[in-house]
């Protein structure tokens, strides 16, 4: 019970409904990992024990209703809810209080999530101020983010499941650096509204876990269901596509060694492994994400621009006066080229059981200046395909590297099975 | 001064910059109007007289600051504002006070707008229950939704300007019914945070206005500019595109006849009016906005499903539960097809100095059960291309029927100009 704070979510409502583990000892178990840990992680923006005490008791008194009852849950700190500061880590909304749920919160409590507390970001999960946590196992290296203290949180044991958010990277690059489990749903499949925005066309709220089980939990909960359930799935005789993508080049020694490592398991767990070039356009996708992604931006900080200027990180100042002079129809050509590459990547990963590509360049890299690239990412966000990070290798340094295990659109549920069995025969190797 | 209410915002705004009208007149003629009108038009969902005098005055003590210092402005109440409550005409929102501005909201507040106060909409600005707004010159008439209070607030003087939404002609049809002037910008110029979600994809923030220039003063306000500032125009020797699209079997006699008469009066102006049939695959494009409405619709509403089942309206169990049996595959398909159609239409338009469109199937039909069909306005919905309402025509009975100009994307402020001077030659009409 001392221990609680290890259990994988799955375990832990296992045991809550069984009726072997109270919510309040459960919750306890990860205060007690927080107050010896985070002095050094710093991924806690806000954090009550004694409110999340009081919600623990209360729900130990009720039946159990949802299939997360109990759980405790970490939200980046870009997500409104009703009873915590939603502070973005902008001076702008210091001790800011929305008063409401964003709608994920909202589902998750309707499902009987306890929202433990409210976890580190960088500035409005776009740029600007960096926060100050460490990665979990080495302190001059970053944990990645932009969603770093779910990321870190959940890596280091302080809850089994967070919520975070990708625009570029900022869910798969950390959680491959700190070694956990994360999805980023296919775009659009689960609401985003009381999320800050930065990017319509990009922005997906993320899950963050340290079992994939978790992940697939959450799926059930907001509702993501393929047009045909996976079925049993095996990886002998599976055809895996290996796709580098068009910025290999930008891979570590960490990187190329895990992908080729990931390959050679996979070949011994039977499965043939392909390489997947994709066709030329989808080269230019890197940059047409970063149009993409400014030009929006250029509208979602014109209201703090007008109203809180001298507040305001000149990172997103850049971006509403368009420092990058991104036009009318250089934004069209960006969202055009994305559009038409969606159903041909939907067409070509149809061909395998699985693609595979790097979720980072490497292993975390050093400092907190930096929260690392999201170089490997952003074509996929961009492509709105769903993307679990699978953990279980390392660089050579001994820190993560995980792999980035993705499929069709709508496809999530497929490609989380994929992973988890990708999963399996990692831990393995 | 007793008249101040009739006057444009640019009008206003103007006196107000002079000196020759305080704020506080202005708006206590707002309020004197709607005191009159309120117990017939209902168009109000939220409204204090003395809180709005009050912030008047305290408008008229600070110097002139912003463009819009003084302007009182009317809100769909799906649209989140700090002081007062946001209730989206949903059992599960009564008194609901999120106490954060949307993003939108904050901008126009920074930019010295007074929010007057929230007007109706049908339920969610989605389906559900229906407002008892009324028609301003005929009660046995709907004013058309699901922005029905802003777009009859405007029409009847109560306010010179308010924001609606339109995802799919929920601002376009109105305006039409009640012969007021309303813009559509593209999707993404304006940051729809804090405003209600239906569907991404097309939810996008309206204006509503009864002079152009109102209209054109909100693009300043916003941001939205051309890649080329629109130069001097003018329709003698224009070449105007009348689109009749792939859904003129639905058009009545009111939208035939106005659409004869603005082809005639702009040739009488020296334009080349030229019919305009789009490709085959733009007839699929109504179909493929209802797979995408109600495909997100879907993930948008699964939280007050979850938490707020009895008081949800059937109209929304129904897209949480897919009752249309959409499938990824077929939202996909959707997807594509408007993303293919996008960059046609584009390239289609740049022929022409603009596209004119019905907008709507007639004058305004009657009863309150109906908010009439926004069959005319769906697909410029989803092709994301800004479209703005031009009044000026009757039908049958004497009854406002308007016409829509629209363009390529980003292309809004030549839009508006071409709708300016189509308004021009439509009124001498």
């Amino acid at each position: 019970m001392t221990e609680a704070n290890i259990l994988s979510a799955t375990d832990a409502l296992a045991q809550i409904h069984a009726g072997t583990l109270s919510v309040e000892d459960l919750v306890r178990a990860c205060l007690a990992r927080i107050a010896d840990r985070e002095p050094y992680l710093r991924a806690w923006a806000w954090l009550e024990p004694a409110a999340v005490i009081a919600q623990a008791r209360e729900l130990d008194k009720q039946p159990v209703k949802g299939p997360l009852h109990g759980l405790p849950i970490g939200v980046k700190d870009m997500i409104q809810t009703r009873d915590m500061p939603t502070q973005h880590n902008s001076p702008i909304y210091v001790g800011h209080r929305p008063g409401i749920d964003a709608a994920p919160i909202e589902t998750l409590r309707a499902a009987g999530a306890l929202i433990l507390g409210k976890t580190e970001t960088v500035e409005f999960a776009g740029g600007g101020r960096k926060p100050l946590t460490r990665h979990p196992s080495d302190p001059a290296r970053t944990p990645g983010g932009t969603s770093s203290g779910s990321v870190a949180a959940v890596a280091d044991c302080h809850i089994p499941l967070a919520l975070g958010t990708q625009t570029a990277g900022s869910t798969i690059r950390p959680s491959s650096f700190c070694g956990v489990w994360a999805m980023k749903p296919t775009w659009g499949r689960v609401s985003r509204e009381g999320v800050k925005v930065y990017s319509l066309t990009l922005d997906t709220l993320t899950w963050i876990a340290r079992a994939p089980s978790d992940l697939d939990l959450l799926c059930e909960v907001f509702q993501i269901q393929d047009d045909t359930p996976p079925g049993d799935l095996t990886l002998d005789g599976a055809r895996i596509a290996f796709c580098r993508s068009p910025v290999w080049d930008q891979a570590e020694d960490g990187t190329r060694m895990a992908f080729a490592r990931a390959a050679a398991l996979l070949q011994d767990a039977g499965a043939e492994v392909v390489e997947l070039d994709l066709p030329p356009a989808f080269a230019r996708l890197h940059a047409a994400h970063n149009t993409v992604m400014n030009g929006e931006g250029r509208a979602a900080f014109l209201n703090e621009y007008r109203a809180s200027y001298a507040k305001l990180h000149p990172d997103f100042r850049a971006k509403v006066e368009n420092e990058l002079g991104i036009t009318g129809e250089s934004l069209c050509a960006a969202y055009d080229l994305a559009a038409a590459c969606r159903p041909q990547f939907d067409a070509i990963a149809r061909d395998y059981t699985a693609v595979i590509t790097p979720s980072a360049p490497g292993e975390a890299p050093f400092g907190l200046h930096t929260t690392g690239d999201s170089v490997f990412n952003r074509m996929w966000s961009l492509l709105h395909v769903p993307c679990v990070n699978v953990p279980g290798l390392t660089g050579p340094n001994g820190l993560p590297v995980g792999v980035t295990v993705t499929g069709p659109r709508f496809h999530d549920r497929h490609v989380l099975q994929v992973a988890m069995r990708v999963g399996a025969v990692l831990a393995r190797g």
